[in-house]
């Protein structure tokens, strides 16, 4: 590999390329009393995060080959059951006074934790039990948020915890909650079987992945103000092609060959770590968040997946641990440095609480789904489905 | 299946979720004077619904195996034909005041309801004949159109019909047109040639449905002013929710194990019955329409559709009638308890209007078609396509 | 081919139909002073463009069956670089006055330009090979665009050129750009190897196709006022249906069957010629570019495209010099009847340094990036990907 050096001049070069646009980012946002957002602007982000749940987490998790129809009707049904239970428990709770557009986006953000939670079990649930996955995840996902975020209980002070995207009660929530529910649950006739891909399953994964990078964006950018949008919005784009470039070269690095399956997964770890501190950070400082996402990912999909399954006795379908769950809470603590004022000991508070939370209740949940039941033939389709032919 | 009652369980809950929900839906729609909605989110809704075209009904109708490449052809055929033929009739006989974005939403339209019609006669054309299959159509469409909606020769009062998402004028209407070509036009020979698809088609098709669901809530909102949306678009997405997930429970009722035909096609029967009262109904009301439409769809591809062939005597091959046909009608007549101040007769002749004009014009283009000559090896590319190597 | 009378009859008819529009759609355009377009409508535009660049570009790429995790890794990297690149630049050029979210809009545009660059050299690149090429290409762009769009060394007078869409310096760039690059670089061997799809790989360069078409309106309008936007979408839609029609038209027309190659690209030939006069023409003229692109950029496919191999002595992997350079130049060009008050001399000069710049910053890099090393197995994954089985 003699191209190494020109790998770690791109790498150099893309990361102080960020560095003269330190400057002006940070005085675009907060900048004085915003203008509520409209309903308009809300609904095209809805439809945004709406295509990132199907069609992104959808065919992302396609690249297990002969789990296709089961990993979309799975996809279809959990955020068919989360979005309108966390809408009836929302409207019961805060009320109904919340903004019906506003409501749906947390539904959805609630519905993305979800995916991710069931990423880790994916292949090894039959379709009903996805639903009282979905069922049971709600609850548990409300409860975390009210804690951390609404300063439920008194324990983390409402508005200490800054988390703008997510990273902390969206992905590392679903993360350690889906780890919960596979340690709970992972049989010995698991550990024996590969989950196989092929080039078709491979590029429907990439379908998947791409959707999400594209409208990451507006995730993150799904609630702040107008004013907070421009810069929130290209420092997502920045960590995510921090985060591509950078699993390129280490994925490169680490296995001779590129994986595809760390481009598809790692190559969005930048918008996962972006999340806490996406309306904060300067530009340069969301390249460097993404660079070092993608450079933890790869390592985690390279190296730390394969020890996991050994060490904590689980499978991680989608290694939503190496996605999710650890650049989620790099995120959470990337926030500390980054944003002006922050109650540091709040923040970490809130990603303790939630590791709690999340860990706890994944394992209630990994007990109770398999009352129903288990499937028999992991990661195929045949089991469930009707002529389910190659 | 003991999991039987959790089954009902499941559906009991869904239905129930929106019943707290009902009261304060309504107070949102219809209150007061409607401000002009911009250009702009006309716009982004046209595109939505561009989406929804091209890659919604292209992808869902990739289901034949073989025939990906013209289905995929046919569909930008049919949309090139119909929206600038739309535009160019309604531009000499509304005027040019009528907005250009909102003429393209109603061309968009058009451009639906003629997939839907294209869907019953799926892999039995020639290409150049769905060229003038979409040629005929557009002005049929635009016959009902005003008869129905805009107080053509007096028959139904201008305003009298409520279909503001399209169930009866662009879904029912699609529906019967082109089960109304298809029994004209069905061979023998087509009788005995089986429709295959396998797992890479499935998946296709699955893209196809998930991206007019995410897209949905677009169209059904495209014209609705800005204090209806919120509830408009919550309404939509709550009866795909609802649909889903009865979609899944119906279909393993029915047939043991899960059609992913059923999933790709059902899922959707929401989004086609809750157009009509879209913007009336209460969120309950929505979920309710939703799980009806999902049962009666999913009913309709388990039951009627094989009985259809014989009793009918023609092949419906994407299922039209099933996922727009029956929904769509279900969709004009659940508006009648749902809507306050509603001309039941109204309704009641809009919808006896469009499936009267959808059919006989059908068969009339039925008979025409022919004249172009016919498709030898029906649902195959390799006739009219180079190199179509599986 | 008796149908041919009734093609012809279509083609006219569709010809005809835009004229009746004629009249009213310039007085939509220009009139009076602009208001400020909001960061919220250039952002919708900016996560559409960012959907034709990945899923867009990407898949259409995927035509090459062995070849698409490449393929795929490969757009990923190039937007990945492109972008940071050209916002460090213009942030120190420009300067950080400019708004961000206009700023990003610009970014994208030269990440299609290079997408279209690396389309003629596709499959003979090593990934790290593509990464130089995004980073030598970007400031070649940058050059151009300031040359002849902001009035660099005066050589072009600043806004004498009109190209609203880009279709002179991002398609006709980009595609002159790759032309120098593969006259470069081609090697002996890569002439004996033939480019494979396969029935997979079609459907998935449809999607990649459909999806360019689609969000076209939102990338030539991304930067017009609000008031030009309603024509210029309507403009870019009409001419993608004319370029839809008559591709099929000419390709069956011209090789007995049609090629899927030829519907995937020569129908976005309207949206490429369209670009620089999109603002401006009548939507008749649209119908008009776009039929008259479709057929050229056909006609390029099924006959120049095989002549040009031994011409030039060059391989055009996607077929770039038909579909983005010449259509790219009639768009430029056919701004010259269509603008009024347009500078003839100017227009024309800007295009003469376009070709100039491209063609020579083209050929310069194809000779850098053999100092890389040289792919081996032209066109399959297997070199560089992990377990790239069928």
């Amino acid at each position: 590999m003699k191209n190494k050096t020109l790998f770690k001049f791109f790498a150099l070069m893309l990361l102080l390329s960020g560095l003269p646009l330190l400057s002006h980012a940070s005085e675009m946002v907060n900048s004085g009393l915003a203008p509520a957002i409209s309903d308009d602007q809300h609904y095209n982000r809805a439809i945004h995060i709406m295509a990132m749940l199907l069609v992104g987490f959808g065919f992302l998790m396609v690249f297990v080959r002969k789990y296709g129809r089961s990993a979309l009707t799975a996809t279809f049904l959990l955020v068919s059951i989360s979005i309108p239970v966390y809408m009836l428990i929302n409207s019961n709770t805060v009320g109904i006074h919340e903004n019906d557009v506003r409501r749906l986006i947390l539904s959805e953000f609630c519905g993305a934790s979800l995916l991710i939670a069931a990423g880790a079990v994916l292949g090894r649930l039959k379709m009903q039990q996805y639903l009282l996955l979905g069922l049971l995840f709600v609850p548990c996902y409300m409860l975390n948020e009210w804690l951390v975020l609404n300063g439920g209980l008194g324990l983390v002070k409402a508005g200490g915890v800054v988390d703008t995207g997510g990273s902390i009660v969206i992905h590392a929530f679903g993360a350690i909650f889906g780890l919960g529910v596979a340690l709970t649950m992972t049989t010995k006739q698991e550990f024996e079987k590969t989950i196989e891909s092929d080039s078709v399953s491979d590029r429907y994964s990439m379908l998947g992945s791409m959707i999400l990078w594209i409208f990451w964006p507006s995730f993150c950018a799904a609630l702040v103000t107008p004013e907070q949008m421009p810069a929130t919005v290209v420092n997502v784009i920045l960590a995510l092609c921090g985060s591509t470039i950078t699993t390129y070269i280490v994925s490169v690095s680490l296995r001779k060959k590129v994986s595809i399956a760390d481009i598809a997964n790692a190559a969005l770890a930048g918008g996962v770590a972006i999340g806490s501190a996406c309306a904060d950070a300067t530009h340069s400082e969301a390249v460097v968040i993404g660079i070092l996402a993608g450079a933890l990912s790869t390592f985690g999909f390279a190296v730390i997946q394969s020890r996991q399954q050994k060490w904590m006795k689980l499978i991680d379908t989608c290694g939503v641990t190496n996605l999710h769950g650890l650049p989620g809470l790099m995120g959470g603590i990337a926030a500390l440095p980054i944003v002006r004022g922050l109650d540091i000991r709040q923040q970490l508070l809130g990603i303790v609480v939630t590791i709690g939370v999340a860990f706890v209740s994944g394992m209630a949940v990994g007990k109770i789904l398999p009352l129903m039941g288990r499937k028999t033939e992991a990661y195929e389709d045949a089991e469930e489905f009707l002529d389910a032919v190659e």
